[in-house]
């Protein structure tokens, strides 16, 4: 299972019960929560979400609306005995925004806080099954998109095929990744015998707070979902242009450059109370859209 | 109108839909923000409260569930186009970690942040029509309890008696603080002969997060409405002690020995979902007792 749940779509002023950035990928049996506004452990709650299993939290920028509940989740952490660790990716100045509250709250967590700064563009996560690079946006201050991929074998085992030529249960993982069997007796069982080829990896584009940048789309090309913010309706493009956001037709040719399976809009102004002119402006242009509901899951594969 | 309203009610971690620690102060016109936890700028829009009223802020002690959304409701007052300035009283660190956030994020907020930190008992505000007193309670990091003054005159006019004697509205305010009128004749009009005696001045404590502390008890003498925590139920004595919390019983004695008129209790642990052996409790030992219910305000006078 690979998902992404949506915990808060609005911008920087939360409005209408729409909260600020907080976006939570399932991936198997890893939780990653990208971006933490404020009231995200509430929403986490809200939607009966373990936080224990949550593992690696990314912040893309240090934009309130992105990361003022970040240490309210922590402290909640803290405070409900967590005891194994939690990775931060962010900006490097956030450990020390962190560690100055923990410090005067007097507070030691009973867990180890390892903190990742994002400095250079490239993998910041790699895992057998999954990896997490991050690559520059176009924002304010600086930004990070996160580009996260579920690692598939190259072979999947036809298991009749594997047990009928007597292969062990102990050599399928070689199998997986398409090796061939040398039985005892010395004769070579071809991989293609027992195998099939796999489905590709899957992949999940987050591309954080941006104005419209085309040569971003070359770093999270062929995405299976691509979330794409869309602050403000086509009609604001200048509006979006100055404080370095995009609008539903921005995002829309975007996921077009990027050649994306699916587009997934957010990061609505709170001067908009109704989204649907959102998806009827980004379908337009670029059909297979759906709006970045809270509470709903996506698949991504 | 003197009163307060409740927008959270919990301790540290946020439950049943129930807030962290924030009260909004209603005096005449004017709106005193108490505590500031997670989610409160979210509690303001939910009860419709207008926080551009807002001119001073008190934040007793840098606990996050007392604090934590502090820097979010600052950052939507810049957002919304705050001009007039906002005062802000807390320990004196509150400031570092406000304008760090405010310098990572590359913001500049359109109004004067008037920041005064707390650092020794008495009068933290004086106006003509309100006063606010600070004072310390025995927390586990040094934490400040307040307690707001509405001023009265002593004298409230008699206006027909007033006219009669035909003194000019311009010398209302003299007669209200008890001067008599000196006619152009020279005639001397006594004060009692067109006032009355005015009700006493109205007071609310808010005791913050403390220990059962009789000491404490003095400096919020005879409030009209007192706030006092009630963390625990009475069982968990030892662990209020330990946590540097109250319980029930603890409250209500606490009231008795301050001669408050009325109680109200809470931040109620998250390991209750129901309150009503809180008010059961408090009240077998002080009648007049409320539960600190979020959204609903509470007459001081």
């Amino acid at each position: 299972m690979f998902g992404v749940t949506i915990l808060g779509n609005n911008s920087a002023l939360p409005a209408y019960d729409r909260h600020p950035t907080a976006q939570l990928v399932t991936l198997n049996e890893q939780l990653f929560l990208i971006d933490c506004g404020e009231g995200t452990q509430m929403q986490i709650s809200r939607y009966r979400i373990r936080h224990s299993k949550i593992g690696h939290i990314f912040i893309s920028h240090l934009h309130g609306d992105h990361y003022f509940g970040l240490i309210g989740l922590i402290t909640s952490m803290g405070l409900l005995g967590r005891e194994h660790p939690l990775n931060l990716y962010g900006p490097a100045p956030l450990i020390e925004i962190i560690e100055l509250q923990l410090k005067v709250a007097d507070t030691t967590l009973p867990f180890s806080l390892v903190f990742h700064p994002l400095e250079k563009e490239g993998l910041i996560l790699d895992h057998p099954k999954y990896s997490v690079a991050c690559f520059e946006t176009k924002h304010r201050i600086p930004c990070w998109g996160f580009f996260i991929t579920e690692k598939r074998n190259p072979r999947k085992i036809v298991r009749d095929k594997a047990i009928e030529y007597g292969i062990p249960a102990a050599f399928y993982d070689q199998l997986k990744v398409g090796e061939d069997y040398l039985t005892k007796t010395g004769e070579i069982i071809s991989n293609e015998l027992v195998t099939t080829p796999n489905l590709a990896n899957s992949t999940y584009a987050f591309c954080a707070d941006t104005k419209y940048t085309e040569s971003i789309a070359e770093k999270v090309k062929n995405a299976n979902l691509l979330y794409h913010e869309t602050t403000y309706l086509k009609d604001l493009e200048e509006r979006a242009i100055t404080r370095f956001h995009s609008t539903t037709i921005q995002a829309a040719n975007f996921a077009i450059k990027a050649n994306a399976t699916k587009l997934l809009i957010g990061h609505f102004s709170s001067k908009y109370e109704k989204l649907d002119e959102f998806l009827q402006e980004t379908k337009a242009v670029f059909p297979n859209t759906e709006l970045a509901i809270e509470g709903v899951s996506y698949r991504i594969d």
